[in-house]
């Protein structure tokens, strides 16, 4: 197995590295700016910019990973910088399987589905986005599917649900709750009645390899199969340093068309890949409160 | 208005140039090899290779006309050139409008529709495309549909059906029927009892022109809201110069997976956009035949 990963060094990819290495793969990393990862191949290469097809007809991948996308915190659900990922992710597939390689598997996420109903499931949920994100990785899905076949590529599309881990950006909801609880400040937070399916960032790196390194074809939902409301998650990593009083639930809104519980279907990912997961929410909030405290060497 | 038009060599797009000419616009041709329009400026430029932004920040059009793709007959349904189409249009309307354009019409097609019911319409007919070329347009459509608030981009999609005309392409089913007539050589088909809405390419080049000209944003159907079985067609074209007997209907097989029926739900292009055709199915035919019979100076 020649691989090759874009998105390494985002919140998931740089997860997978270590799963991909376990594997025997031989990795090659596309990046945008240099980056030594033990182990592996880094090449420059700006994928919005540059044509991907000179590079990739000299490593002669036979599996990509394609983890790479635009993700400004907050800035992401409606920016049109998804189109230009969407034709990015188009021309690397193309050149991908103009150099030979015939399993890819790209990152998809849980705004696709229609959010109306509150399990998500890949067989039986319509797709039917509310933003400009899941509508770009829904389309981009659909004809990368419908062209597998002409392209004899055999391709996995994982659907993310909501990871968390100690590396997460502290724009977002947990990055920011864990930064309350290691420095003692108060956080405003919603209410947090919504219920999610949170997965350990870890877990959702091995569960891309796995179903990479599996023969399973199409989307894959990537999530626990739990919904948890956030305010019970966020109590729970906040009472581990007995800071529950730092959290200021209710101090923001709700986000407006936020629906009140997403859970994945998770019978094709523990059926058919035969993932099983490392963490619990107790053992992955531990990790992430210990690991984000002792960050490792850059 | 300063519009910039893409395939205007093409079967449609070389019938576009007139209406728009008529309408005052300043039209400035992309193109991929070299073309003298009277009264219209062209450019050199690959939209699959090139980036199209520099030349449009120069050009600073209002309005764009996309109908540019890939069409080789028999091929274009399944081929993976369409991913490269969908990339190429995405890199063109973020030039478009980064250059300030905002008003684009970009080419659809029936094909995007779920063809299990006969009339399709814009609003209560689901896109479920059977072939890559559907997929890739629906996609398209919807990322664009999904994109043009943030892009502050008016924003209308021309849903075309089943044109033909003079210059059809001899691959192509009327191409080859006018050919047949026109030179006394037999011509072999299916049985045509297929129901299909055929219209003037003129008529689809002006309602795309008359579209783009209105306000009227997303989807409509470019098509005669009538459906008249293709051996009808055959017949009445090959009657026009004696020729029935040229005609071997049944000596090819259907292709499978064919509807019997489809036609345009033409409410929004009649009552929306105001389009009225200038052709019926007899001075249509009866214009295709005297015009291939002589083709224009090149």
């Amino acid at each position: 197995v020649r691989l090759v990963i874009t998105g390494a060094s985002g919140f998931v990819g740089r997860d997978a590295i270590m799963p991909l290495l376990a594997r025997d793969a031989e990795v090659h990393l596309l990046c945008r700016s240099p980056q030594t990862i033990a182990g592996t191949t880094a090449y420059r290469l700006n994928l919005l910019s540059d044509d991907p097809a000179p590079l990739l007809a000299e490593i002669r991948p036979t599996h990509l990973m394609h983890l790479a996308w635009y993700a400004e915190p907050g800035k992401f659900w409606n920016a049109p910088e998804n189109l230009d990922w969407v034709a990015a992710s188009l021309r690397l597939v193309r050149a991908f399987t103009a150099a030979g390689g015939h399993r890819a598997l790209v990152a998809g996420t849980c705004a696709e589905y229609d959010w109306s109903q509150p399990v998500l499931s890949e067989r039986n949920t319509p797709l039917n986005p509310a933003t400009l994100y899941g509508e770009a990785k829904a389309s981009l899905f659909r004809v990368l599917e419908k062209a597998a076949p002409t392209l004899r590529l055999s391709f996995a599309w994982g659907r993310i649900f909501h990871p968390y881990g100690p590396f997460e950006s502290s724009a977002r909801l947990m990055g920011s709750v864990l930064d309350a609880v290691l420095s003692g400040r108060c956080v405003a937070l919603s209410e947090g009645l919504q219920e999610r399916d949170f997965m350990h960032v870890s877990d959702v790196a091995a569960a891309l390899v796995d179903l990479l390194a599996s023969d399973v074809e199409g989307a894959v939902n990537i999530g626990s199969g739990e919904a948890v409301a956030v305010r019970a998650l966020v109590e729970k990593v906040a009472a581990m340093r007995h800071s529950t009083h730092l959290m200021r639930f209710g101090a923001r809104p709700m986000q407006t068309g936020e629906p009140p519980r997403l859970v994945a279907d998770t019978n094709r990912l523990e059926q058919e890949v035969g993932f099983q997961p490392r963490f619990n929410l107790d053992t992955g909030l531990a990790d992430a409160l210990a690991r984000r405290r002792s960050p490792p060497f850059k």
